[in-house]
């Protein structure tokens, strides 16, 4: 199954802690892949630790580094690197990504670049990256257009990490995306919410709700989606 | 013929004269293709000016703008459109594009992508966009491995705009880009410096050399690079 039939990918932040019972339960809950990304205080320790818990498990592991310069490769399917098309300065769209081939071997066949739009302001990756949150459906959508047509992205991700986002905006950015898969990401943390953003978005993320909102909320996000 | 093919250009400013008969000449050189384009004063007035000079010949006309929201469309044949990857602010990156996406139809299939690396400070184009061309031979070719791998760029462009540059830089970029079209331009007004940079350029574009050193000059690039 390649990465572009995923409907459903659990993220998992090696910042924050999950027993193997809750491990055991996500790798099997039928979601498609895990993916190790966080944005603040992720070392190779916590990233090696995670994982370690999640290895076994018979399905696409992969890791999202928050600077492509972390970015772990051994025993990892892909690394997918975004370029935070929003931010405020550089360094977030192409910046650490030219450090990081100046500095590291890169095996490209495993890299996916993924176009970030970042809109909840109150979020990490959008303090870090001093992102413009306050962007209307059609800028959103224009965004992700630059992305699909010109930077030819093969992902535009919606990132409201932390909050549950506009699904006129995720409607809008569908309506406009031809070639690239859309990601969808925050605030999924139930069936409702999950079908919702799934009728615009090609896959949904969940994060946040294997923390907060607990196990049987991912599993009910997966049969929505399913 | 596509424009990948092309190994010669040359670049008419609409800000610039040139009269009928060293259009006549230009035209006829054996030049791949007329490229219109200029950093500073470039008008839709001074654009259909030129355009109504090189019409009639039979050859590609294309334009590439300084800012895609004043990109021509009507009679050219692709419209080049630059991201800056190392200027100082996304505005040139990315932030021009996604105005032009918001204001503007576009007829995708004739927009040409390119990354620009610039690397004279004294340019116009190095000002208007803050870029930082204090860059190793490493440094710009892991802008140039970024355009071509990450972000899938048909075109990375070396630009020295107005002096000649270091061909060990575009030698180091030429070892590095695997898929992308190299473009160089920059001070070349002879046919040594036109070969040495075609050594490692797939296509040279010859600018201010048309206005500075001669129409005889331009000949002498072209047949250079044949």
């Amino acid at each position: 199954m390649s990465w572009k039939d995923w409907v459903h990918i659990t993220k998992l932040d090696p910042d924050r802690y999950l027993d193997k019972d809750a491990i055991e339960i996500v790798a099997t809950s039928g979601t498609d892949a895990l993916m190790l990304s966080g944005t603040l205080n992720v070392t190779p320790e916590n990233q090696a630790e995670l994982y370690d818990l999640v290895r076994d498990y018979d399905m696409p592991i992969v890791v999202e580094p928050a600077d492509p310069c972390g970015a772990r490769f051994e025993g990892i399917d892909l690394v997918f690197v975004p370029s935070v098309l929003n931010a405020s300065h550089p360094l977030w769209i192409v910046g650490q990504h030219q450090r990081w081939v100046r500095n590291y071997s890169i095996d490209w066949e495993r890299v996916v670049p993924e176009a970030y739009i970042v809109l909840n302001p109150a979020s990490s990756v959008a303090k870090v990256t001093g992102s413009d949150c306050s962007l209307s459906a059609e800028a959103v959508s224009a965004y992700a257009t630059v992305a699909d047509r010109y930077f030819r992205f093969p992902v535009v991700y919606i990132e409201y990490s932390g909050t549950y986002g506009d699904p006129d905006v995720v409607k809008a950015v569908s309506e406009n995306v031809s070639d690239a898969r859309i990601f969808y990401g925050g605030g999924i943390n139930n069936a409702e919410r999950a079908a919702e953003m799934s009728a615009y978005a090609d896959t949904i993320v969940v994060g946040n709700a294997v923390y907060e909102a607990g196990i049987e909320a991912l599993k009910a996000t997966v049969r929505a989606v399913r």
